[in-house]
């Protein structure tokens, strides 16, 4: 690829077949080609550099954003590019823009929420860019609860309009994307208001600016919200506030495919289910996941490569020091990472899979799985997204210093990622409903009810409640069998104690508040069960190419084995495995990182990222870290001079002793 | 204070007399007043404003730092203010600059390692800044192992001088502050080479730049790393990259009380015993743990007060929402580290005690107890600063979306904090030094060998290792005895696991090796148990003050028993108590949690942080939140004109369909 490798050595220790690998890290053939090739596209073209984004100012930051998503525009439309194409492009770009809110919550807004005629009229306009949307239903004030919102949509008959309005200055909207100053529309969410009476929160479309002046139109007031975390990072997203005042639309504006409202004024409920919005939700947070394993396989990629090239200590003889990931403290923190990458990206596939078939199921009007499957998407999305911000947050520690300057990639990749724990339902809100679904689900053991899909396992609650765990030796701490056993025995009982303990309670609702911390860590413990056994099903089934199984073997160990050390408690004080039994498990995971360690250059060389796509130092392909450090360096502003601005009015005088007389 | 007082309601419930308490915090009346006096001094000067960092570009911001940090020299210098208050007053100024290494490790440097004369000269010029220096350790290839610095300072007895160089690209310093841009003079680590022998790393200073125009000295190549984590953050600090071109120093210019290299070129040591070193080490991980408790305490003042604003959910019959704060979930997260900040507090008040005795002893020549009380500040440094950084960011998801603006202060509190987990000892390095005294206790134990200071529990050993905890009731575990025996007993007999599993392998070292994960959780037992006991023995002293100790009782269970729940694997496992017992310590955190509910913003009050220092419109003192969130987004460069800056190069022609044509 390059042409010096410092880090050939460890690619040539590789006990697998990394070309398949990348394959099945794709998903297919198919995907992995689409993906390289617009990797490739994006990451030899100057046009989409990406490297300066620290030092610029929000306003150049901004219209550089602007600049890459109309020339990313320019070339789909060029290179004719296929839809799921334009999507991987727009990945590659890595850069949030207004485009990702058009593409990814306006249109499927509209497509899952919208008449056939609506599709027909803001659809087709959408597609060509000829308007751009964004999605505003958050507020100053209301965020996870989305039907405390306050904005109003009062339907007036006189005029068959409704009335768009923000009665406080708590019900302004406030974060959506691409509002602050692109976004020519908007689906704004409001409660409908018909002769007084309200009817709820429903999405309404809504146009924001001029197409000829981008102006905002009249009774309309906008603006980006100001700074966010990191440098460059969130920032190049015009995040934006709105508000209405008494903002005129007509009656067709109201998003009609499962409610309407009459030219009488009339509401009414049309016979598409209601239920056809989970399917977007699941689609929603299948891609989130999705993202997780993406974001996290960037960081462990930076953060494996740089601990290979890293030498600290230990030099022998005036040899060579010790590389990094070679120490066992940095393994033990590594490689689950790195192993949870994995994990999320076979999870995420299955969620895929998932998403197909309760689309099938609403067609065919079938909802008995949706419970089932909402509980699902919400805590995978609540524990991988966590699980993804902090394990990012320490790919960087283990790249110790070097890790927290902007050229290693790492700060700005946190920065851009966190939001993802709060976004589309906050972790602990979605754990709690998690939660609820499980206290439901034991409430009905014993019942007789059919219980399916992931919760399956609480069938066997007699078992699971009573086992003791066979294993016996370290070894048998591979077998999926154990493994299986002793995170559904965890999982159920956790959630069982829960229940008991709520059933002491005065009344439900106040036990189940009064339990809320135990019953996220019983909702975490039921959503680990999933991860573990989708990669469990992953390794059972075909996987071709060389020495692949064996590598997938070990780091769905790592992944469950450090899972176990990690919630050890829960394990224990269930009563699921001894404490010898977990000394075994502690063993077999230190011989799994001793199995992965040859290998670990070449599994982060499977995601296949381009350097560009990594925008790391520290994580080059080829290794070479300290030239392409000390260079960038010289790339800082405040290296434009020797002396630096400021020298002779705040520094001089100080070392002169004339501050007295300075102006400062 | 303010006008309005959206939290007087909280404040009106407090249990107990918020100004004693603010003298418990800051550890005297004395402590109090100062710190009162130049918190405030620096919050009334609009000098001092820091609300704008987030936007400035960085030549903008790094002038702003040096007319900041001039201008506080300045006003110290007009004030006459003692060494205590100019150093509070920077500390309040809250921006990292050039001077927090000129009068923190420059300076201490010279002190500690330099000759009567050389502070003579050095120390002088030092104090007045008519220089000011940094202190260059680090190196591009090389910062936990400071013996392996590739710098050399050889000796000419020619021109009785030494040469420093870079003889390689990995030797260039790299990371110290101040260095890039400011400072004159610098300490720097480097091989002395006395006719082709090395004789190991130490200290000489060396002017960087010329005293007339700050140009870089012959020989010399400095600039600035570059750009760091994180909105304005460290990136008002000018961290350097330094290189040497043999460049030429007089003899009396290495730091000479230890070790002396003479006319001859002779290498001596003085009779100053080496272990003086340890005595500024103390001194320093001692700050580094009082300002983990000032950052942490800042974030928990931010996320508490916000959480008691913020109402999400729950509204009966059009009432109020619930706030955010009386959601047990939010209470789980939110107030352990509430009690983490007390904790920290008085575990670093406790290391300025002991900084203060080994310092007696050191100058008694007595060295017997430094290898517990190095073992001890490199542990609590590791342990503070690691759950100060991540509990910043707890506290910044627990104030949901809004967290994530800069306006909300908490990122740009976090970026900045992060690196001490990495500084001064990387902190899984630390532990492993923690783990490898704790090995040679254990191995020691039964030799009759007395245990002092922190390790003295270890002299019961007998009864630790086979004990079982007495606790029958929820109550038992508000009993001191109680706490300290779980703890005690968990952390030796973690210990003595790891040193048995040791004797086990081919040899110690390769032992230690195969076990450092294991050694580093139970290092990190260790320091718990420290933090705790030290928490206990503040509540068993004389406080006074209405209501005082019953809220620190309530704040010490909360930070043991969440520590208790959080390691719980390593409880049980060890045998130190039942799972019994863990549901009743479990039991009893929730009613902690209820205790403290009430005062907790009264707690963070205690504090006694401005607005200015806190930097956070979520955390206001006034709680006045969603108006002023909605002014502060206006002033975002974006907002500067309605119609964005590229919007007729990039939007329009998009819009229009007329990318074909436009230049992009």
């Amino acid at each position: 690829m390059e042409e010096v490798d410092h880090l050939a050595h460890e690619r040539n220790k590789a006990q697998f077949d990394v070309e398949a690998m990348k394959i099945v890290w794709a998903g297919s053939r198919h995907a992995f080609e689409v993906s390289d090739r617009m990797s490739r596209l994006v990451a030899s073209d100057p046009a989409f550099r990406k490297d300066n984004r620290a030092t610029l100012s929000r306003k150049e930051l901004f219209k550089n954003t602007l600049r890459k998503a109309a020339y990313a525009w320019k070339r789909i439309v060029e290179l004719r590019l296929s839809e799921e194409e334009a999507s991987k492009l727009r990945f590659f770009v890595d850069e949030p823009a207004y485009t990702d809110l058009h593409w990814g919550m306006f249109i499927p807004a509209i497509k899952g929420q919208g008449t056939d005629e609506q599709h027909q009229k803001w659809l087709t306009l959408a597609y060509k860019m000829q308007i751009i949307g964004c999605y505003a239903q958050t507020e100053l004030g209301h965020g996870s609860n989305v039907q405390g919102l306050e904005t109003t949509a009062t339907f007036d008959p006189k005029s068959d309009e409704f009335i768009i309005h923000s009665p406080t200055l708590t019900s302004s909207k406030w974060w959506p994307g691409g509002l602050g100053k692109v976004s020519t529309h908007a689906v704004v969410y409001a409660r409908l208001i018909i002769d007084g009476r309200d009817h709820g929160v429903h999405g309404f479309i809504v146009q924001l600016r001029s197409l000829d002046d981008h102006l905002p139109l009249p009774g309309i007031t906008i603006g980006d919200i100001g700074m966010k975390f990191g440098n460059g990072a969130y920032n190049t997203m015009d995040n934006g506030v709105l508000q209405f005042n008494h903002v005129r639309i007509p009656r067709n504006q109201m998003l009609m495919r499962v409610s309407q409202v009459t030219r009488e004024g009339k509401y009414v409920q049309s016979d598409v289910p209601r239920q056809l919005v989970y399917g977007t939700m699941v689609y929603v947070r299948q891609t989130i996941v999705s993202d997780a394993s993406c974001a996290l396989s960037r960081a462990v990629c930076v953060a494996v490569r740089y601990s290979a090239v890293r030498r600290q200590f230990g030099s022998q003889d005036g040899g060579p020091e010790t590389q990094v990931i070679d120490y066992k403290t940095q393994q033990s923190r590594l490689f689950p990472l790195l192993a949870s990458a994995y994990a999320f990206r076979f999870v995420g596939e299955w969620l895929k899979w998932l998403y197909m078939d309760v689309t099938k199921r609403l067609q065919a009007n079938e909802f008995s799985t949706l419970p089932e499957v909402h509980a699902c998407t919400a805590g995978l999305k609540s524990l991988t997204t966590t699980a993804t911000a902090d394990g990012i947050e320490e790919c960087r520690k283990l790249c110790g210093g070097h890790g927290y300057l902007c050229s290693s990639g790492l700060p700005e990749l946190f920065a851009v990622y966190v939001p993802a724990c709060t976004y589309e339902g906050d972790n602990t809100v979605l754990l709690l409903q998690v939660a609820r679904f499980l206290m439901k689900t034991v409430s009905q053991l014993g019942s007789g009810k059919q219980l399916v899909g992931t919760t399956a396992y609480m069938q066997r609650a007699e078992h699971l409640m009573q086992c003791t765990s066979d294993v016996r030796s370290a070894e048998d701490w591979l077998k999926p069998s154990f493994i299986l056993e002793a995170f559904e025995a965890r999982a159920l009982r956790l959630a069982v104690a829960c229940a008991k303990n709520i059933s002491k309670a005065p009344n439900p609702e106040e036990g189940f508040s009064q339990l809320s911390a135990d019953l996220a860590e019983a909702a975490v413990a039921h959503c680990q069960l999933i991860v573990v056994s989708k990669f469990i099903d992953k390794i059972q089934g075909d996987i071709d190419g060389m020495g692949l199984k064996e590598q997938l073997q070990a780091l769905c160990g790592i992944y469950a084995l450090s899972l176990l050390h990690k919630h050890l408690g829960e394990f224990l004080s269930t009563g699921c495995i001894t404490p010898k039994q977990a000394a075994l498990a502690n063993e077999k995971l230190r011989s799994l990182y001793a199995k992965v360690r040859p290998n670990a250059v070449a599994l982060v060389d499977a995601f296949n990222y381009t350097d560009h796509f990594l925008g790391s130092i520290l994580g080059r392909y080829d290794g070479n870290v300290y030239p392409k450090l000390y260079e960038e360096a010289w790339k800082d502003p405040l290296n434009d001079s020797v002396v630096p601005d400021g020298y002779h009015e705040y520094v001089r005088p100080l070392l002169k002793q004339q501050l007295r007389t300075a102006k400062l």
